[in-house]
């Protein structure tokens, strides 16, 4: 029994979910680990939800706030806002139950920059936390905590918590432990210094977690795998975007502005991400290198592979097959793979020194290149901006993808105008549909629309774009960034109003 | 004669401005040295314009690409710019001669963040640059350049130009060798190390700028003062302005989030930055520090009663007055003064681990706090984003303020929309009208917006804000960001209709 827990201190306060989350009060700032639905806490939310249930039941309110690394899982988020029990949640989130309370304004949600989460928290800017809950691998004899699939802000979040509520999951792999890189250097301005990490593989930190025992409160086993993330399969649109994106790669290389070695990727996850990943592989490429916040399947084969020689993240996002895969051969992905804090994987810092390659989806981008990547006509979030903000400004070339349309052809995913901004045209350099790319380096807002026009956007939405790209070059106010603001948010108007974008005729 | 040039190798390339500028050849991208109308080379432009002129009048195109460090004077861009001389302009500008041709939409300005342009300069995504004209003090014995009253990005021009032209400005004061820091340590990735920076005051890289003499084919001895800035008086609103900003900063130190030190403070030019210095005076702060870009007569005062203890910048920016005052008390200031390369006054890296305030000015700000500071009427451009994405994105704190209405109240300064976004809602924390301070961070939008509107607003402008904010919150597609697209930007068209963004009745 309790073969995960080494330490004294932690196997006497062992306790039952329900009894862990009687230390959860109403209105109380909970920080939980868990990015992106890996190393969450598995029962405790649960436990918690019922006690909010049966408050609520009694007429009683029972909220509290919540905040993460990134998205959870049913588990965590799902319960939580089934039991209309968070007033705010911060930040990224991806739960379908959460998301639908958001948008219904019922409750609050703060999208925030990965990288800024835990400073802003230190900082003070979201008031105290009174509890913790973190999902560990394992305790160490010496007390040290193994930490889990993700490593999120959880160093933060035991650093700053009054009390702690540990999860220890005997169903995370044990084989994890040592492939953690936990970053102790951190320091409130003045008092900051540089941190030393100049290539992806760099160590700069411990394998464990620091803790101290006087505030834990609570210690609870439990045996339950990460939400699962199915490997998507490429469809014909992802591989065209992938195509043209690997061609530009090519081109780049020939220009003699990128080595074959490329530069340390970032890639967000899904379709569009997976057909990338699998067309690096296709093309020949080796030893490249990830600096990223998510490992999924995709990049655990291509590590397995050759194609990458070595990835920096803050979180695994896999499936059961890709959770054999990473047990069967862990040896191998021991030497090549690396979870730190998400400050450290985030960090403007580090993105811009090792020049990464920013690969981001997005729901929309206008011919300016200015990029929604979060509010469906601009009301409704999504998941929010994750770390795409942290990537994009500070990378070597900043890439924002999707298909050229959605619901079949009733949305243009190119627009007049962006109905939500969440990367300025300052910060964008690179379109892709599965259309064509739009290189935006080195054009004026005139130069670029016409790219955009031209190589991005659906053959049965470019005319419309290029009538009011040519009549706000005529009419517009200004003609440097030329609008008709009575026009410019139109599109996203008609599609509310009946269902597409394009004109009833 | 020629007592500012030690070097056979320079003096032997003297020549006249008319000679110098025969280098510069049509469709050549040329760089120059200027930052907030200092140290712009003052003769060269001048008759380069002037070949310009006479090749246009024979019937015969000559246009260039001009690149510099941000905005220079009638000298360069306004000579250039009535020439018809620019195809293509970046980054900062603020001559009106220039904006007006950039909105007539007779040429391209591309608006990008001050730290970013030295990187992508060298990234290769502007070209070639075939020619860079360098306005210094002088050269040292052993060939140096004694660099002027700006140094934005002329180590980047001087190092990648394939051929130089040095105008030696006999008027910049000789008092100013030694106060410049130039950090040679920059490299491409994968080979990009830690900057060794921790404090506003260290010394990082040489007094002088390196260059090789082999690509200079021209030296041009100038004697001219830089465009003065006359110190701008500080009236009522700004007064208002920068009395709430020094409460709030009162209120975070009792808070216990800042020190009496307060950090290293960014502050923009003009009325509210020079009220909000005179404030700081006022207010008995003692031993502040400045890392910023521009060093104008409201802070040298500081720094001469002792409030800002060190300052580091990349240009000066000062009235007649101001350098007169400066050249007399130049021993005291060279203590407590650096100027850098504008890659390191405005590198993340620097401004997120010194912990910036962020003080910024905006055009208009929505009720989410998404800030305009480029395009009025979202297509007409001012001045250009300058480095206040840098310093907001990457600062401890971020501000922005503007007065709450413009011409005599017609304009709103707080808006539904914004017309144009330069700095999102995960990037904004604080804004300021004459009406009172938001406070932001640690809200999600819906709260935002109440807090906005009850602050910032004007009164006049209030209720018409609340309606909105109202009717989106029943009527919006989604409830997170509520908007009524329809209605988005009606002001700003009610503005370009009637003159007013306020209704007729």
């Amino acid at each position: 029994m309790h073969e995960r827990i080494h330490h004294r201190a932690f196997t006497d306060r062992l306790m039952s979910a329900e009894q862990a989350a009687e230390f959860i009060k109403p209105g109380m700032t909970v920080a939980m680990s868990g990015f992106t639905g890996a190393g969450y806490p598995k029962s405790v939310p649960g436990a918690l939800a019922a006690q909010m249930e049966r408050q609520h039941a009694a007429g009683k309110d029972f909220k509290i706030n919540v905040l993460t690394g990134a998205s959870t899982a049913p588990e965590l988020d799902g319960v939580l806002a089934k039991a209309e029990g968070m007033n705010l949640r911060l930040p990224y989130m991806s739960d379908p139950e959460l998301r639908r309370r958001i948008n219904d304004g019922n409750m609050e949600y703060m999208d925030i920059h990965l990288s800024h989460v835990a400073q802003h928290a230190w900082f003070g800017f979201y008031g105290k936390i009174d509890v913790a809950i973190v999902e560990v691998v394992g305790v160490t004899a010496e007390g040290d905590l193994i930490p889990s699939s993700s490593v999120g802000n959880n160093k933060t979040w035991l650093e700053m918590a009054d009390k702690i509520i540990i999860e220890v999951n005997s169903q995370q792999s044990a084989a994890m432990e040592g492939m953690h890189d936990i970053y102790y250097g951190t320091a409130l301005p003045p008092h900051r210094k540089p941190i030393d990490l100049t290539t992806v593989r760099d160590r700069i930190g411990q394998q464990y977690m620091d803790v101290d025992v006087n505030k834990i409160v609570a210690v609870v086993e439990t045996d339950a795998p990460d939400r699962l993330s199915p490997f998507a399969p490429v469809d014909e649109t992802s591989e065209k975007i992938a195509d043209h994106l690997l061609t530009f790669l090519d081109s780049e290389i020939r220009a003699g502005r990128l080595s074959e070695k490329l530069l340390p990727l970032q890639s967000g996850v899904g379709n569009i991400a997976n057909a990338v990943l699998a067309g690096l592989s296709r093309g020949g490429y080796k030893g490249l290198t990830a600096y990223t916040e998510v490992i999924q399947d995709g990049m655990l084969e291509l590590i397995k592979d050759g194609t990458i020689e070595f990835a920096s993240a803050t979180s695994f996002s896999l499936s059961s097959e890709g959770i054999e895969e990473f047990n069967r051969n862990v040896d191998h992905y021991r030497k090549r793979i690396l979870l730190r804090a998400q400050e450290i994987s985030n960090h403007p810092e580090i993105i811009r020194r090792l020049g990464c390659i920013a690969l981001n989806g997005m729901i929309e981008a206008d011919i300016y290149g200015n990029v929604n990547s979060t509010n469906v006509l601009g009301s409704h979030v999504m998941n929010g901006i994750g770390g795409s903000g942290d990537f994009a400004r500070n990378g070597y070339l900043s890439v924002f993808m999707s298909p050229s349309t959605a619901k079949g052809g009733k949305i243009s995913g190119i627009v007049p105008m962006a109905s939500h901004v969440d990367h300025t045209e300052h910060d964008t350099m690179i379109l892709i549909t599965e259309q064509g790319l739009a290189d935006l380096r080195g054009h004026s807002p005139k130069q670029r629309a016409q790219i955009v026009i031209d190589n991005c956007a659906h053959p049965e939405y470019r005319p419309m774009l290029q009538d009011y790209f040519d009549r706000a070059c005529k009419e517009s106010y200004g003609k440097h960034t030329p609008h008709l603001l009575g026009e410019a948010l139109s599109w996203h108007e008609r599609f509310r109003q009946t269902g597409d974008m394009r004109p009833a005729n």
